[in-house]
């Protein structure tokens, strides 16, 4: 399947390494169309010489163009956010894992039965639970 | 007019006191339908008691009802990114304001035309672009 992994970029890249393997662990059996997200920059390589206009443009083509969207959310992010609405309106399914001991979820996420969402405390917990919510697709 | 505060709450708290003078700005001569965005709490008052489930539809029952958006992005949300959004898909005009010594915007909202953006360094810059931006509705 064609995976749109979703994850803070400008909003803060606490969790980049953290995107990092869960992208590469994704890769074992499916495509991910945002790999960038995961690269061990502030920026990621994608974007060096892009106008935000065609990061823009890239990225709503990749979402309309995946199956499935997997989403971190525990560093907030405007940008994951707004995906995540996206992908709402475009009706794919979306699966949103973040870390409780980081913060509370917003109530827009948690509070919209569209969402399929799961705490996880461990890593492992994490690829064990983004395997299953692809395995039931 | 009927105006939509978004700002960040579960995001993290640091610029409740300035979305609260902006409120109280906008209150001059609109009525904000999210007062309690500004509230100087971490949780404001109309969440209290409230499931999380609630708080979504209270949100998205204002947001079909405004007359338009005014979000202060300065601090990284994934709630605002999603308001932005479904902002957008039920076509209420958005304009979004951010301090550039804060951090780089998303590009999924920088990159994206519908939105109305303004950068700004002063809180009394703030006040006259979000009355110029209504003013011109």
């Amino acid at each position: 399947m064609k995976i749109y992994f979703a994850g803070s970029i400008r909003g803060g890249r606490a969790d980049a390494a953290l995107y990092a393997r869960l992208i590469a662990h994704l890769q074992l059996r499916h495509t991910v169309l945002t790999e960038h997200v995961g690269a061990q920059s502030a920026f990621p390589t994608v974007e060096e010489g892009m106008t935000d206009h065609a990061i823009w443009l890239q990225d709503m083509a990749w979402l309309r163009d995946c199956d499935a969207v997997i989403a971190e959310c525990s560093t907030p992010s405007h940008g994951v956010g707004y995906e995540l609405a996206m992908a709402q309106q475009l009706g794919k399914p979306v699966f949103i894992f973040y870390r409780p001991d980081r913060g509370f979820l917003s109530a827009m996420l948690t509070g919209d039965p569209y969402y399929h969402i799961s705490p996880y405390l461990e890593e492992s917990e994490l690829f064990s639970l983004a395997d299953a919510a692809l395995e039931f697709l």
